[in-house]
């Protein structure tokens, strides 16, 4: 079977059970009712992914950086030159981008997958050779790629979710980098939610408003291709990218693997949101690490109904913002695992 | 010289050059500019903070939970016991409260401050005696303390911060025990700000209506001794609390020390509201580690311009809001010193 195959195959609901349990646990630890916020119901929710009260500690992380290009940059989208994503993928190798950082400070491992990088890329420790192409075609003008591409695709990011959790992982966060890839990102968030392409369409790194406006129209024309009853593989064929691809196939199988997946920005969104709309199910072990400024990560989150942990500001990607949030869930589980209850401690309960 | 008065004398603002420096920094690190949002404020906060760039890791950090008791329960203020404030205290010493689970996932160390409990506590590794009056009194119907109390409540913070910076922390984070706490930091922030007693007064624990209705009425009584041009002494001894008091001098100490300072909830903000009234260039070493649900906290966030860089529903304090917010000061700081620039790692950028 293949990996994604598998996963599917393997994925079952989070345990609601154990999530109540752990909700009346955080009930007897010494602390006002309900005081912890958030911190509760991520406990919870741990509790539920891995069905165990009290949930192991969601450690160590595994950061998956899927990297991939895309042929909508010939209509203009971005300042940034397509050989910027193989020059980044070296710099994550070399240990200096943001995510290595993040993850160093974080106790976390960054593996790089090439799953479309329009060039080759010379073997090396920590990155995945796993081409499905060397990038995508131009979503503005015809089908960014064929549907075995993206079946592909999906293989490669459930392949890397079990390896990563069969390596030892007990967390993992989605990672991304491609020049152009929040094009994409809008037209598979528009096309799965319904949106016009201005509601979910962003300034990315940053672009100037004739750039956004060529955006805007490149998505509205990728869009436009899509029929009303379009199912997830469809759009990701039609308007997405292979990283989004790997990424829906990463949610999946760390889904399988019943792991918490933190999910990043608006490309980590997408892929998520396929994930969701391929395996429901899924949806019940992704967090979503932070919300990022561009409106299609809003759009999506709402969508899902997720509700980010921090909201700092961040539009990098590469799954910076979702290592930001592995501490808040580490706290969770062990607020669960190592506070002392009322009785124990011998602290009255005005209960 | 007094500890307190030690502080005040050694501290200088923040170097505002060193924090230009680091922005422009950011600038030339790959990734957009601006893409990490907040991660960039801080960190130029923090280069600001120390003088330094790229500024060292905020680490490791020392909590301080400094610990009082309060007449103001004289007005049913809480459903909780005086009592649960001394048990707290031991609870934290055993190592089973949530900032303990907090500080060690965090990698922060705990220090208790018996500042006015209003028992006799026990010596105990990790138990800072520094009783200034065991509980404040009635603040409804009388001045909370003597002017002399507050003086040395003062100096029990700023020494705290003084030794645990010479002990070698790097960053330090504000707590706080004391049932019905948050009616003097109501108080203490309506004086402060001008804002009636309705505005800043909050359910704490988690009281009933009737409760709230006789927590407003209190801290009213309280507020109506207070002459119009009374200063943060005023306040602090009228309405305040002798961990209120000793955690603005903490701040003072911290600020003295060019150490970040994080503040946890509306304790802590009534406290930093009190040594930014006394020593102003003392509220650029403060970062506010995340949003209490408490209103008074907001009300303190907005008055004092801090941005938390924190959401997520807690209303414990002790500290355990700040503590989450120590990775990210962290990631801050790293990334100013690791990331790789554009020049150096061979990317083009389009700038």
């Amino acid at each position: 079977m293949s990996p994604y195959a598998d996963a599917v195959a393997r994925l079952s609901p989070v345990d609601a059970a154990a999530g109540r349990a752990a909700a009346q646990l955080h009930d007897r630890l010494t602390k006002p009712r309900g005081a912890l916020g958030r911190i509760e119901t991520l406990g919870a929710q741990l509790a539920a992914i891995s069905a165990v009260v009290p949930p192991p500690p969601p450690a160590p992380a595994a950061v998956a950086v899927f990297a991939g290009d895309h042929g909508v940059l010939a209509q203009g989208v971005t300042p940034w030159p397509k050989e910027v994503t193989a020059q980044m993928v070296a710099t994550f190798l070399a240990g200096g981008a943001a995510i290595n950082v993040f993850a160093r400070q974080l106790g976390a491992s960054v593996t790089v997958v090439d799953v479309g990088v329009d060039a080759d890329l010379p073997s090396a420790p920590g990155l995945r050779a796993a081409k499905v192409r060397r990038g995508t075609r131009d979503l503005a003008v015809e089908a960014a790629l064929d549907r075995a591409d993206v079946l592909a695709a999906l293989d490669v990011g459930a392949g890397v979710a079990a390896d990563l959790v069969g390596g030892g992982a007990g967390a993992l966060v989605t990672g991304d980098m491609g020049i152009g890839n929040t094009t994409p990102s809008a037209a598979v968030i528009a096309a799965l939610t319904g949106r016009p392409a201005d509601d979910v369409t962003g300034r990315g790194t940053g672009i100037d408003d004739a750039t956004l406006a060529r955006k805007v129209t490149a998505v509205e024309s990728g869009l436009r291709r899509l029929p009303d009853d379009a199912g997830p593989l469809d759009v990701l064929a039609e308007v997405g990218g292979l990283e989004i691809a790997a990424l829906a196939g990463f949610v999946v199988g760390g889904a399988a693997a019943r792991v918490p997946v933190v999910v990043d920005g608006v490309i980590a969104l997408a892929g998520t949101m396929a994930a969701a709309a391929l395996v429901p199910d899924a949806l019940g072990y992704c967090v979503a690490g932070h919300r990022s400024t561009e409106p299609g990560a809003s759009v999506a989150l709402g969508h899902l109904g997720l509700e980010p942990v921090l909201d700092l500001g961040l539009r990098l990607g590469e799954g910076t913002g979702a290592c930001l949030a592995l501490p808040v869930l580490e706290v969770a589980a062990r607020v669960l695992a190592e506070m002392a209850t009322f009785d124990a401690a011998g602290v009255t309960d005005n209960g």
